[in-house]
């Protein structure tokens, strides 16, 4: 009999927490959802509420931590399956100006900031890429959401938005797999180079191989016997290229995402693969947001000089983006700039998780993950009630 | 930061587990349904092939059993989503006059098996019940997909059979409710009426009680703002009377089922919240099956006893179902009654969940376990096999 073999209350305990953790997360988000806030962050804060720093029912450990990276994985899995390669190929200049000034500015500036006084007080340098890196990627999820819930997803600045944060969640995942793997090592820039090569030799074997070779085999899927055999060859492509990725030094995520991406064309259309990939993310991801919050160690924010640097984050990363991709979207004129540049900022999830893998890996202390899981909420929270006047004024304007 | 904080190497080892567990099972499913056998034997043969007997890949740890918890709750809430009320209650005499006897017969023989020698020998009683439990409940999963594979969803027959095993699954859980908490305490007839009551009244509640008040609340729950509202409701749902079951002292897959039965009404003809619940599920299940192949013993066969025992479990197993559920289906004609007893053979997952709870719990050893998973498995491959022939005549017979 194996060792672990569960005591009934053993499984209580379990069975509770689980209940207790998704319980908490979905009762928050519908709170949050009621008072106009993004649910993201109040099934972040469900995890802070029953944790060690709110009620204290539930601890982290070896359970929370595999649900809440398996709820990541099939979250960006999920993402990729809505990103299919010749949308990202085929996208303007536009949205890749946006995405490329959207991902330079907040990288530098976000580094910058932390090699400045007061902020570069025991900080390395490889602390300092990973905070830049965190400030890199949009949260398509959000902004996508948003321009939903306004019913402005067709219009032209709304296209550009979101093409422009699929690439630069592309970009950001690249910059993470470069800083990631030169983060286990001695930083030099050849490894730097050769950690980015990898990554990015992965990212196009994934998309100008695997993506056409998957549409192509499709179809002979539909031969295997086994039940919901599509769903069985998703679902092992997504662990499979998941584990793979994080072999060859990349993080579990960027594998999760282009093993969605080579099979969005493939699933195209296949509404019960997509509902059945969503029911399992949809069960998976609150225990990846309720694990940040229990993860969230208050008590550096008892340390004032952490509130400053969470503000200054906040600062650089609103104004970066504004900046960056509001620059990249001048053609549109000033009202479409500033609606780029406004529907870039949310970080959202993106950013949570590379703060996420640089605490998992120790490369990042407590202080700088709590700060950037500030910046991460804040942005997230300030941008949909900046968006609303701006294509309301569209709205009155073209009505 | 957690004492469990992960490394790399934790996370490249973690995700390539779950690849090989999911991947092997489907791998040995395909194989196996192109064989025309039953999936499920073929995924608890990867957990064999993948663990200590085969290859050595995984081991049985906290993760394996989480997944595998999960699995089972996910796998019998599915089953009580497919399972109204109205249906148990309203089904004819005939569907419980065959599941009452295909309950009875299988129990007590199974019982007195155990207690009679060569077998009684180092058994206690309540291994003995537990054996006898193992073997009272049919599976409806292993059922219906062969008589739909049979083209013969429709008959007469095939109606009673899938009336007659969801009886029989209530009354086999009911029975488990009762033998399992019985198993904590002393084993005197008081508290075995008690806990038996108690079951009764926790399954009674939630099929008469929150079953009526969940159809109706459900309109409602559109009301709510929080993303896929019916889904987060169903699993806050699954978790939570899984773990009040095991707080009162019934298992985890009884709420789950009485969870999914009270809310099969509500969810009557939602085919996404069907669809998201089937995509946890499947993503769940075979995590289940695997782990089951990981804790099988297999040195328990090298003693002959044990084989032994094995063989007169399925000889019990077979004849017991033929002639108890063969005789309440009398009215149908020979043919008939042969067709129902036969299909009510297979126990497949229910009597393997019985098996492990056993385990789990610490009333059953290893031999006992090793004995009834072959049972379970033996039973399940055995079924199809002959109900084709007996379907296929009565078809000859009408054409």
């Amino acid at each position: 009999m194996p060792a672990t073999a569960p005591s009934n209350a053993h499984d209580v305990e379990l069975l509770f927490g689980l209940f207790l953790m998704f319980g908490a997360a979905k009762l928050t988000a519908e709170i949050f959802e009621r008072f106009r806030q993004p649910a993201v962050v109040g099934e972040i804060l469900a995890g802070v509420l029953i944790g060690h720093y709110g009620f204290g029912w539930v601890e982290p450990n070896e359970v929370t931590h595999l649900l809440s990276e398996l709820g990541v994985v099939f979250l960006m899995f999920n993402v990729g399956l809505e990103t299919k390669p010749a949308q990202i190929l085929g996208v303007g200049g536009t949205a890749t100006l946006v995405a490329v000034l959207g991902v330079i500015l907040p990288l530098a500036a976000g580094y910058a900031l932390m090699r400045l006084p007061p902020f570069a007080d025991g900080v390395s340098n490889i602390e300092a890429l990973f905070v830049g890196t965190a400030m890199v990627a949009t949260s398509v999820g959000i902004t996508a959401r948003t321009l939903a819930s306004l019913g402005q997803l067709g219009s032209q600045s709304a296209r550009i938005i979101l093409g422009a944060a699929v690439i630069d969640d592309v970009l950001g995942l690249l910059v993470l797999a470069a800083v990631s793997s030169a983060a286990q090592g001695t930083v030099d820039v050849g490894a730097l180079s050769l950690s980015a090569l990898l990554a990015l030799a992965f990212i196009a074997f994934m998309a100008l191989l695997a993506a056409p070779a998957l549409t192509r085999a499709a179809p002979h899927a539909l031969r295997l016997r086994v039940g919901n055999a599509e769903f069985a060859l998703a679902i092992s492509l997504c662990l499979g290229v998941a584990a793979a990725a994080v072999k060859i030094g990349v993080a579990a995520i960027i594998g999760a995402f282009l093993a969605g991406m080579a099979l969005a064309e493939a699933a195209e259309k296949r509404h019960d693969l997509h509902a059945q990939v969503k029911g399992a993310t949809e069960l998976l991801v609150p225990f990846f947001l309720v694990n940040i919050g229990l993860q969230l160690d208050l008590s550096v924010f008892a340390d004032r000089r952490t509130l400053l640097l969470a503000a200054a984050l906040i600062a650089v990363a609103v104004i970066t983006k504004l900046i960056g991709c509001g620059l990249g979207a001048l053609r549109l004129g000033r009202r479409g700039a500033l609606q780029v540049g406004v529907g870039m900022i949310p970080r959202g999830e993106v950013g949570i998780v590379v703060a996420q893998i640089g605490l998992a890996m120790g490369v990042i202390d407590n202080r700088l993950f709590g700060a950037v899981l500030v910046m991460a909420c804040a942005t997230t929270i300030i941008a949909p009630p900046l968006l609303r006047p701006l294509y309301a004024r569209t709205h009155e304007a073209a009505g």
